[in-house]
Protein backbone atom coordinates (compact mmCIF):
# COMPACT_ATOMS: atom_id res chain seq x y z
CA UNK A 1 0.00 0.00 0.00
CA UNK A 2 1.19 3.53 -0.75
CA UNK A 3 0.88 6.22 1.16
CA UNK A 4 -0.60 8.13 -1.56
CA UNK A 5 -4.09 6.51 -0.95
CA UNK A 6 -3.98 5.96 2.71
CA UNK A 7 -7.33 6.98 3.93
CA UNK A 8 -8.27 7.54 8.25
CA UNK A 9 -10.97 5.10 7.21
CA UNK A 10 -8.24 2.46 6.74
CA UNK A 11 -6.00 3.42 9.15
CA UNK A 12 -9.15 2.74 11.84
CA UNK A 13 -10.00 -0.36 10.80
CA UNK A 14 -6.34 -1.49 10.92
CA UNK A 15 -6.30 -0.12 14.02
CA UNK A 16 -8.77 -2.28 15.24
CA UNK A 17 -7.25 -5.42 13.83
CA UNK A 18 -4.26 -4.65 16.21
CA UNK A 19 -6.41 -4.02 18.94
CA UNK A 20 -8.01 -7.05 18.28
CA UNK A 21 -4.27 -9.25 17.96
CA UNK A 22 -2.35 -7.71 20.81
CA UNK A 23 -4.76 -6.74 23.21
CA UNK A 24 -5.32 -2.36 24.36
CA UNK A 25 -2.48 -2.94 26.23
CA UNK A 26 -0.10 -3.89 23.60
CA UNK A 27 -1.13 -2.25 20.81
CA UNK A 28 0.77 0.92 19.34
CA UNK A 29 0.66 2.84 16.54
CA UNK A 30 4.11 1.25 15.00
CA UNK A 31 2.02 -1.90 14.83
CA UNK A 32 -0.26 -0.33 12.91
CA UNK A 33 1.85 1.47 10.63
CA UNK A 34 3.51 -2.04 9.98
CA UNK A 35 0.14 -3.63 9.50
CA UNK A 36 -1.00 -1.24 6.64
CA UNK A 37 2.92 -1.71 5.16
CA UNK A 38 3.68 2.50 6.15
CA UNK A 39 5.69 4.65 7.86
CA UNK A 40 4.16 5.63 11.23
CA UNK A 41 4.84 9.26 10.07
CA UNK A 42 2.07 8.47 7.41
CA UNK A 43 -0.22 7.24 10.45
CA UNK A 44 0.69 10.85 12.72
CA UNK A 45 -0.43 12.39 9.83
CA UNK A 46 -4.02 11.68 10.16
CA UNK A 47 -4.06 11.10 14.24
CA UNK A 48 -1.68 13.28 15.60
CA UNK A 49 -1.08 11.09 18.57
CA UNK A 50 -1.78 7.20 19.38
CA UNK A 51 -4.62 8.51 22.52
CA UNK A 52 -5.89 10.81 19.10
CA UNK A 53 -6.04 7.51 16.98
CA UNK A 54 -7.73 5.19 19.93
CA UNK A 55 -9.90 7.94 20.47
CA UNK A 56 -11.13 7.80 16.44
CA UNK A 57 -11.39 3.90 16.36
CA UNK A 58 -13.53 3.79 19.81
CA UNK A 59 -16.24 6.52 18.33
CA UNK A 60 -16.10 4.98 15.23
CA UNK A 61 -17.02 1.67 16.97
CA UNK A 62 -19.64 3.49 19.06
CA UNK A 63 -21.53 5.23 15.86
CA UNK A 64 -21.69 2.34 14.22
CA UNK A 65 -24.93 1.42 16.23
CA UNK A 66 -26.35 5.15 15.15
CA UNK A 67 -26.87 4.46 11.83
CA UNK A 68 -29.79 2.45 12.41
CA UNK A 69 -30.82 4.76 14.90
CA UNK A 70 -31.02 7.26 12.22
CA UNK A 71 -33.49 5.53 10.25
CA UNK A 72 -36.04 5.19 13.50
CA UNK A 73 -35.12 8.43 14.02
CA UNK A 74 -36.34 9.95 10.68
CA UNK A 75 -39.71 7.35 10.47
CA UNK A 76 -42.90 9.09 10.47
CA UNK A 77 -44.66 6.67 12.74
CA UNK A 78 -46.02 7.88 15.53
CA UNK A 79 -43.86 9.09 19.07
CA UNK A 80 -44.50 5.82 21.28
CA UNK A 81 -43.92 3.45 18.17
CA UNK A 82 -40.64 5.51 17.48
CA UNK A 83 -39.07 5.59 20.80
CA UNK A 84 -40.09 1.98 21.69
CA UNK A 85 -38.46 1.05 18.05
CA UNK A 86 -35.36 3.35 18.93
CA UNK A 87 -35.06 1.31 22.51
CA UNK A 88 -35.37 -2.03 20.60
CA UNK A 89 -32.57 -1.10 17.95
CA UNK A 90 -29.92 0.06 20.42
CA UNK A 91 -30.15 -3.07 22.45
CA UNK A 92 -30.12 -5.07 19.55
CA UNK A 93 -26.91 -3.40 17.92
CA UNK A 94 -25.46 -3.36 21.38
CA UNK A 95 -26.32 -7.32 21.56
CA UNK A 96 -24.78 -8.26 18.40
CA UNK A 97 -21.78 -6.65 19.00
CA UNK A 98 -21.26 -8.40 22.26
CA UNK A 99 -22.83 -11.59 21.58
CA UNK A 100 -21.31 -11.57 17.97
CA UNK A 101 -17.50 -10.76 18.87
CA UNK A 102 -17.11 -11.26 22.47
CA UNK A 103 -13.16 -10.42 22.67
CA UNK A 104 -13.94 -7.23 20.17
CA UNK A 105 -16.56 -6.10 22.27
CA UNK A 106 -14.45 -6.63 25.57
CA UNK A 107 -11.35 -4.74 23.87
CA UNK A 108 -13.43 -1.50 22.98
CA UNK A 109 -14.92 -2.07 26.61
CA UNK A 110 -11.56 -0.94 27.88
CA UNK A 111 -11.07 1.36 25.40
CA UNK A 112 -14.33 3.56 26.12
CA UNK A 113 -13.46 3.27 29.95
CA UNK A 114 -10.05 4.75 28.63
CA UNK A 115 -11.98 7.91 27.19
CA UNK A 116 -14.59 10.35 29.06
CA UNK A 117 -14.46 12.25 26.18
CA UNK A 118 -15.09 10.14 24.13
CA UNK A 119 -18.44 8.44 25.91
CA UNK A 120 -19.34 11.47 27.31
CA UNK A 121 -19.89 12.89 23.64
CA UNK A 122 -21.84 9.52 22.64
CA UNK A 123 -24.35 9.67 25.40
CA UNK A 124 -25.23 13.18 24.81
CA UNK A 125 -26.03 11.88 21.42
CA UNK A 126 -28.04 8.76 22.23
CA UNK A 127 -29.93 11.18 24.89
CA UNK A 128 -30.45 13.54 22.35
CA UNK A 129 -31.53 11.29 20.30
CA UNK A 130 -34.58 10.41 22.88
CA UNK A 131 -35.23 14.16 23.45
CA UNK A 132 -36.27 14.49 19.44
CA UNK A 133 -38.40 11.76 19.66
CA UNK A 134 -40.06 13.31 22.94
CA UNK A 135 -40.55 16.31 21.68
CA UNK A 136 -42.03 15.62 18.55
CA UNK A 137 -44.08 13.19 20.91
CA UNK A 138 -45.32 16.25 23.33
CA UNK A 139 -45.93 18.65 19.76
CA UNK A 140 -48.30 15.63 18.50
CA UNK A 141 -49.85 15.14 21.50
CA UNK A 142 -49.12 11.71 21.98
CA UNK A 143 -46.34 12.35 24.66
CA UNK A 144 -46.82 14.65 27.78
CA UNK A 145 -43.25 15.61 29.34
CA UNK A 146 -42.70 19.08 31.41
CA UNK A 147 -39.46 19.05 30.54
CA UNK A 148 -38.13 16.78 27.29
CA UNK A 149 -34.89 17.16 28.32
CA UNK A 150 -34.89 15.81 31.60
CA UNK A 151 -37.37 13.07 30.55
CA UNK A 152 -34.96 12.11 27.77
CA UNK A 153 -32.06 11.75 30.49
CA UNK A 154 -34.49 9.63 32.37
CA UNK A 155 -35.39 7.22 29.98
CA UNK A 156 -31.28 6.62 28.82
CA UNK A 157 -31.25 6.16 32.35
CA UNK A 158 -34.08 3.81 32.93
CA UNK A 159 -32.48 2.04 30.10
CA UNK A 160 -28.53 1.24 31.34
CA UNK A 161 -29.08 -2.70 31.89
CA UNK A 162 -30.56 -2.73 27.99
CA UNK A 163 -27.23 -0.70 26.14
CA UNK A 164 -24.66 -0.15 28.97
CA UNK A 165 -22.04 -3.02 28.27
CA UNK A 166 -21.14 -3.09 32.35
CA UNK A 167 -24.32 -4.89 31.99
CA UNK A 168 -23.69 -7.21 28.68
CA UNK A 169 -23.45 -10.34 30.69
CA UNK A 170 -27.56 -10.20 31.40
CA UNK A 171 -27.99 -10.05 27.41
CA UNK A 172 -28.17 -13.53 26.83
CA UNK A 173 -30.25 -14.39 30.17
CA UNK A 174 -33.32 -16.80 29.03
CA UNK A 175 -35.35 -13.56 30.32
CA UNK A 176 -33.93 -10.76 29.01
CA UNK A 177 -36.75 -10.58 26.53
CA UNK A 178 -39.10 -10.08 28.78
CA UNK A 179 -37.41 -7.75 31.35
CA UNK A 180 -36.64 -5.65 27.76
CA UNK A 181 -41.04 -5.37 27.22
CA UNK A 182 -41.64 -4.59 30.55
CA UNK A 183 -39.49 -1.86 31.08
CA UNK A 184 -40.19 -0.43 27.44
CA UNK A 185 -44.04 -0.81 28.60
CA UNK A 186 -43.13 1.42 32.09
CA UNK A 187 -41.48 3.70 29.99
CA UNK A 188 -43.94 4.59 27.63
CA UNK A 189 -46.60 4.86 30.64
CA UNK A 190 -44.63 7.31 31.95
CA UNK A 191 -44.54 9.53 29.07
CA UNK A 192 -48.13 8.84 27.97
CA UNK A 193 -50.75 11.83 28.20
CA UNK A 194 -53.23 11.68 30.83
CA UNK B 1 -10.86 -14.48 72.99
CA UNK B 2 -12.04 -17.99 73.64
CA UNK B 3 -13.78 -20.60 71.48
CA UNK B 4 -16.64 -20.51 73.40
CA UNK B 5 -18.06 -17.08 72.85
CA UNK B 6 -16.79 -17.27 69.16
CA UNK B 7 -20.13 -15.82 67.19
CA UNK B 8 -20.68 -15.83 63.19
CA UNK B 9 -21.22 -12.12 63.58
CA UNK B 10 -17.65 -11.87 65.15
CA UNK B 11 -16.23 -13.99 62.65
CA UNK B 12 -17.81 -11.79 60.08
CA UNK B 13 -16.17 -8.73 61.74
CA UNK B 14 -13.10 -10.16 61.58
CA UNK B 15 -13.45 -11.47 57.58
CA UNK B 16 -14.30 -8.04 56.73
CA UNK B 17 -10.88 -6.06 58.89
CA UNK B 18 -9.46 -9.11 56.76
CA UNK B 19 -10.27 -8.39 53.24
CA UNK B 20 -9.74 -4.99 53.84
CA UNK B 21 -6.36 -5.64 55.35
CA UNK B 22 -5.15 -7.88 52.59
CA UNK B 23 -7.74 -7.55 49.76
CA UNK B 24 -9.94 -10.11 48.29
CA UNK B 25 -7.50 -12.18 46.27
CA UNK B 26 -4.92 -12.88 49.47
CA UNK B 27 -7.39 -12.96 52.27
CA UNK B 28 -7.39 -16.48 53.64
CA UNK B 29 -9.55 -18.23 56.64
CA UNK B 30 -5.92 -18.86 58.64
CA UNK B 31 -6.04 -14.94 58.42
CA UNK B 32 -9.04 -14.49 59.76
CA UNK B 33 -8.25 -17.00 62.73
CA UNK B 34 -5.54 -15.28 63.71
CA UNK B 35 -7.15 -11.88 63.76
CA UNK B 36 -9.27 -13.81 66.32
CA UNK B 37 -6.63 -15.30 68.42
CA UNK B 38 -8.54 -18.54 67.40
CA UNK B 39 -7.56 -21.73 65.75
CA UNK B 40 -9.27 -21.91 61.90
CA UNK B 41 -11.16 -25.00 63.33
CA UNK B 42 -12.85 -22.57 64.91
CA UNK B 43 -14.19 -20.65 61.84
CA UNK B 44 -14.33 -23.60 60.11
CA UNK B 45 -17.28 -24.86 62.63
CA UNK B 46 -19.18 -21.76 62.00
CA UNK B 47 -18.43 -21.65 58.28
CA UNK B 48 -17.64 -24.82 56.58
CA UNK B 49 -15.22 -23.20 53.62
CA UNK B 50 -13.57 -20.32 52.54
CA UNK B 51 -16.22 -19.63 50.59
CA UNK B 52 -19.33 -19.98 52.73
CA UNK B 53 -17.77 -17.09 54.92
CA UNK B 54 -16.56 -15.18 51.78
CA UNK B 55 -20.55 -15.65 50.86
CA UNK B 56 -21.89 -14.73 54.05
CA UNK B 57 -19.72 -11.79 54.66
CA UNK B 58 -20.98 -10.58 51.21
CA UNK B 59 -24.80 -11.06 52.19
CA UNK B 60 -24.26 -9.30 55.70
CA UNK B 61 -22.85 -6.45 53.86
CA UNK B 62 -25.99 -6.53 51.20
CA UNK B 63 -27.99 -6.87 54.05
CA UNK B 64 -27.40 -3.45 55.36
CA UNK B 65 -29.01 -1.73 53.25
CA UNK B 66 -31.76 -3.40 54.10
CA UNK B 67 -32.39 -2.81 57.43
CA UNK B 68 -33.78 1.17 56.35
CA UNK B 69 -35.15 -0.18 53.07
CA UNK B 70 -37.39 -1.85 56.33
CA UNK B 71 -38.84 0.33 57.59
CA UNK B 72 -40.09 2.46 54.25
CA UNK B 73 -41.65 -0.94 53.58
CA UNK B 74 -43.83 -1.08 57.31
CA UNK B 75 -44.69 2.76 56.23
CA UNK B 76 -48.54 3.77 55.75
CA UNK B 77 -48.00 6.60 53.51
CA UNK B 78 -49.56 6.07 49.83
CA UNK B 79 -47.64 3.84 47.46
CA UNK B 80 -46.28 7.04 45.19
CA UNK B 81 -44.87 8.45 48.32
CA UNK B 82 -43.27 4.65 49.38
CA UNK B 83 -41.99 4.31 46.16
CA UNK B 84 -40.35 7.03 45.82
CA UNK B 85 -38.90 6.89 49.51
CA UNK B 86 -37.26 3.59 49.05
CA UNK B 87 -35.94 4.55 46.08
CA UNK B 88 -33.96 7.17 47.37
CA UNK B 89 -33.43 5.29 50.92
CA UNK B 90 -31.85 2.64 48.78
CA UNK B 91 -29.94 4.99 46.15
CA UNK B 92 -28.21 6.82 49.04
CA UNK B 93 -27.37 3.67 51.51
CA UNK B 94 -25.14 2.92 48.37
CA UNK B 95 -23.80 6.46 47.81
CA UNK B 96 -22.89 6.15 51.42
CA UNK B 97 -21.30 3.30 51.07
CA UNK B 98 -19.28 3.75 48.48
CA UNK B 99 -18.17 7.31 48.79
CA UNK B 100 -17.51 6.54 52.84
CA UNK B 101 -15.22 4.02 52.45
CA UNK B 102 -14.67 3.51 48.36
CA UNK B 103 -11.57 0.69 49.43
CA UNK B 104 -13.82 -1.11 51.23
CA UNK B 105 -17.04 -0.72 48.37
CA UNK B 106 -14.13 -1.99 45.57
CA UNK B 107 -13.56 -5.02 48.04
CA UNK B 108 -17.06 -5.95 47.83
CA UNK B 109 -17.78 -5.25 44.80
CA UNK B 110 -15.33 -8.15 43.71
CA UNK B 111 -16.72 -10.33 46.74
CA UNK B 112 -20.50 -9.41 44.71
CA UNK B 113 -18.87 -10.10 41.33
CA UNK B 114 -17.54 -13.79 42.70
CA UNK B 115 -20.94 -14.92 44.06
CA UNK B 116 -23.83 -14.99 41.57
CA UNK B 117 -26.20 -16.83 44.45
CA UNK B 118 -25.80 -14.25 46.73
CA UNK B 119 -26.62 -11.32 44.17
CA UNK B 120 -29.26 -13.27 42.81
CA UNK B 121 -30.89 -13.47 46.41
CA UNK B 122 -30.17 -9.75 46.68
CA UNK B 123 -31.75 -9.04 43.84
CA UNK B 124 -35.00 -10.82 44.14
CA UNK B 125 -35.43 -9.69 47.64
CA UNK B 126 -34.98 -5.95 46.35
CA UNK B 127 -37.67 -6.75 43.16
CA UNK B 128 -39.87 -8.67 45.81
CA UNK B 129 -39.89 -5.24 47.94
CA UNK B 130 -40.80 -3.63 45.18
CA UNK B 131 -43.54 -5.56 44.19
CA UNK B 132 -45.05 -5.15 47.59
CA UNK B 133 -45.26 -1.66 47.19
CA UNK B 134 -46.53 -1.97 43.72
CA UNK B 135 -49.18 -4.62 44.85
CA UNK B 136 -50.19 -2.18 48.09
CA UNK B 137 -50.84 1.24 45.36
CA UNK B 138 -52.78 -1.42 42.92
CA UNK B 139 -54.85 -2.39 45.77
CA UNK B 140 -55.65 1.15 46.66
CA UNK B 141 -56.22 2.34 43.52
CA UNK B 142 -52.53 4.52 44.08
CA UNK B 143 -51.16 2.44 40.88
CA UNK B 144 -51.82 1.11 37.70
CA UNK B 145 -50.17 -2.07 37.11
CA UNK B 146 -51.73 -5.37 34.87
CA UNK B 147 -48.85 -7.20 35.85
CA UNK B 148 -47.30 -6.51 39.50
CA UNK B 149 -43.90 -8.66 39.07
CA UNK B 150 -43.33 -7.58 35.37
CA UNK B 151 -43.62 -3.79 36.36
CA UNK B 152 -41.60 -4.22 39.89
CA UNK B 153 -38.64 -6.12 37.73
CA UNK B 154 -38.55 -2.80 35.12
CA UNK B 155 -38.91 -0.54 38.45
CA UNK B 156 -36.26 -1.93 39.39
CA UNK B 157 -33.85 -2.22 36.30
CA UNK B 158 -34.66 1.06 35.30
CA UNK B 159 -32.66 2.43 38.92
CA UNK B 160 -30.04 0.53 38.25
CA UNK B 161 -28.07 3.65 37.44
CA UNK B 162 -28.63 4.41 41.41
CA UNK B 163 -28.00 1.40 42.60
CA UNK B 164 -25.50 -1.12 40.58
CA UNK B 165 -22.35 -1.11 41.94
CA UNK B 166 -21.01 -0.47 38.31
CA UNK B 167 -22.24 3.17 37.86
CA UNK B 168 -20.78 4.33 41.55
CA UNK B 169 -18.53 6.56 39.54
CA UNK B 170 -22.04 8.58 38.52
CA UNK B 171 -23.06 9.33 42.16
CA UNK B 172 -20.60 11.74 42.89
CA UNK B 173 -21.33 13.43 39.46
CA UNK B 174 -22.92 17.64 40.19
CA UNK B 175 -26.27 16.53 38.12
CA UNK B 176 -26.69 12.97 40.15
CA UNK B 177 -29.69 14.61 42.37
CA UNK B 178 -31.71 15.82 39.37
CA UNK B 179 -31.15 12.73 37.13
CA UNK B 180 -32.69 10.85 40.27
CA UNK B 181 -35.56 12.91 40.82
CA UNK B 182 -36.23 12.78 36.80
CA UNK B 183 -36.16 9.21 36.78
CA UNK B 184 -38.63 8.75 39.94
CA UNK B 185 -40.81 11.08 38.30
CA UNK B 186 -41.50 8.98 34.91
CA UNK B 187 -41.21 5.89 37.25
CA UNK B 188 -44.44 6.72 38.90
CA UNK B 189 -46.15 8.21 36.31
CA UNK B 190 -45.10 4.93 34.36
CA UNK B 191 -47.23 3.43 37.29
CA UNK B 192 -49.79 6.00 37.91
CA UNK B 193 -53.68 4.81 36.99
CA UNK B 194 -55.00 7.11 34.02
Amino acid sequence: MTDGILTADQILTAAQDVLRRYGPAKATVVDVARALGVSHGSVYRHFPSKAALREAVTQRWLDESHAELGIVLASDAPAPVRLREWLSTLFRAKRKKALGDPELFATYTVLVGESSKVIERHIADLVGQVQQIVEAGVARGEFAAPDPAAAARAVFDAFGRFHNPAHAADWSLPDIEDDFAALCDLILRGLEPR
